[in-house]
């Protein structure tokens, strides 16, 4: 939280969004990942809370039918994402935007392509009762199902205390704690900046210049490359496409989403979509809000022309690429969680 | 492998399934959980093998569109089922039999509840292609898809080593590997026929004697409580329902499914199904082959009805259930897998 504080006072006209476009990176633009992501102070860690938080996480009995647990579009075992244009809910539904990486989402400023969740804790809440994700059909209901795993009950009352500790709020609290957890430091680029100058490839390196000197690093900036370190639900937004007379935006219908003004109705944020993290970004393809771009060399070409209306050569594209392949990280090995059981029944019916 | 052999000859009459309805338990029937489970010589273990099994058993991208693993709807985090009545594939589709549980199942002597596939490679191979599951449309578009994917390329040849190690049967052979690492020992039973004494309540004592006396162990036998160690593909079956003029019949649609014959087409084989494991059954609700019942006492009830033609009475049934209950076995820690990455794409689509 220090940290937090300290950058906003740096960059306090970056609040907004809106304004940010063009803006040259503050010379702290390229960070390592730091060791902790911001912690709540309502919402301490510990082990026990990080455990509930993983069995959550990936219990399909969140869902109305048992069959869609968070792991299942935020998948944990790979990219943290499902690596699909959209995700698929309940009954096959699908809605109009790419699942968002679990991984290092601790360090985004807000929650949702549309930021309409300040926090990890907010946003957790979310896919649980929406009706095309895991379809529960009232937050009472959830907490029913869970108060019929013994379990649950146990640990809730463990990690939180008191007479009513299963609530829809601690539900989230411990989701998140675990998602806190889910940090991919020491990638290549990490290493760089920590003084290993062998660890980018000359070709990462001259893409590292290169995203500085386009334009890219404007937004893709802080420890995340998703913008400073603001205050948690401040959120960092920038409107995409910015240049829509291209070729481009037509192919991959990137205006068709109004983004963060579906959410706030305030027509400075039609288009406001929050800026999604690099780290990683090699592995969560396909790309953009709407998951509508296959491969990362193409996302490279799609963000030059319509962010800072220009035409990357192809050693640039290829350049750029290397680089952030440079921001996979490390993926810290994960034990499985044992789901508590509900012996001699079931709670998930038809 | 030797194990099975010497089983074999002293159970040479068990063969074919429809003959051992009534026949006395052998008084070997109630077996604690050996360390190891049968290997095929054509399929050894390797920790190599074994963790690519393991990466490929929570790999989405067996699926057709990338949402459904083999760890859907037998999930090793919880009772190696789904816990639901049927499961669900790629598409919402569902059909008409409950998911088997993957714990223990290395034990079993043919796997599906009809049998039609003799060992847990062959297994391994059906819902990867079944257009209701995982609707891959061919054992080409598999191997395609994994070929893809510059983690499997390597790991299939270090594993299997040659030119052409990425084929269909050694992604089965991988996924069964793994599968035989997932045994529960321990539980309250197994420590009990070892000489705790202490290790099983009055009730659950009780219960065993019970299930002996009553008959339910005539078919529940051997070390998955499933019947004899058969030579694999063998297969230990059983006519459900037996008795069909009952209540539960009717109620639990229990003669709509024709087993066995639905594959042998084999007169003999109508209603013949695999006796499935009393291991963790306490775990696997809903029950029976189409998952109709509930809960685990109302299971009781049925088979004593239809398989015995008796009615129990309501302390019979909560003693059984109790034995039951002891037959829950340790499940040992997993390590998650992590999947190997596609970077700057994905191979799973619309």
């Amino acid at each position: 939280m220090k940290n937090t504080k300290k950058t906003v006072r740096t960059v306090p006209l970056l609040i907004g969004g809106a304004l940010v476009i063009g803006l040259a990176s503050p010379a702290s633009a390229l960070e390592a990942l730091p060791k902790q992501p911001p912690i709540p102070k309502d919402n301490p860690m510990s082990a026990a809370k990080v455990e509930l938080g993983k069995q959550l996480y990936f219990d399909p009995r969140l869902s109305l039918n048992g069959t869609v647990s968070c792991n299942s579009c935020h998948d944990v075992s790979g990219s943290g994402t499902d690596n699909r244009p959209v995700s698929v809910g309940v009954g096959a539904k699908t809605g109009g935007r790419s699942a968002p990486t679990v991984w290092n989402a601790a360090f985004m400023t807000s929650q949702f392509w549309d930021g309409r969740a300040a926090t990890l804790e907010d946003q957790a809440k979310g896919p649980i009762l929406n009706p095309i994700e895991m379809a529960m059909p009232s937050e009472k209901a959830v907490i029913d199902r869970l108060s019929s795993i013994p379990g649950y009950r146990e640990q809730f009352t463990k990690v939180f205390g008191g007479a009513n500790a299963l609530t829809y709020d601690n539900i989230a609290k411990a989701i998140a704690a675990y998602e806190r957890t889910l940090l991919t430091p020491d990638s290549p680029f990490d290493r760089y900046v920590k003084g290993d100058k062998k660890a980018l490839s000359a070709e990462a390196q001259r893409g590292m210049k290169l995203a500085q000197e386009v334009g890219c690093t404007a937004c893709h900036n802080g420890v995340n490359f998703a913008g400073p370190a603001l205050p948690m639900g401040q959120g960092f937004y920038a409107k995409f496409p910015t240049f829509s007379d291209n070729e481009y935006v037509k192919k991959y219908q990137l205006d068709a989403d109004e983004g963060r003004y579906e959410v706030t109705k305030n027509d400075a944020d039609k288009h406001m979509f929050r800026v999604p993290t690099w780290r990683n970004v090699a592995l969560t393809a396909p790309y953009f809000h709407n998951g509508s771009v296959k491969t990362l060399d193409e996302a490279v070409r799609v963000m030059a022309k319509t962010q800072l209306n220009k035409e990357l050569k192809e050693n640039e594209v290829k350049d750029i690429v290397a680089f952030l392949n440079s921001l996979t990280g490390e993926f810290p090995k994960q034990t499985m969680p044992r789901l508590p059981a509900t012996p001699n029944m079931s709670v998930v019916g038809e």
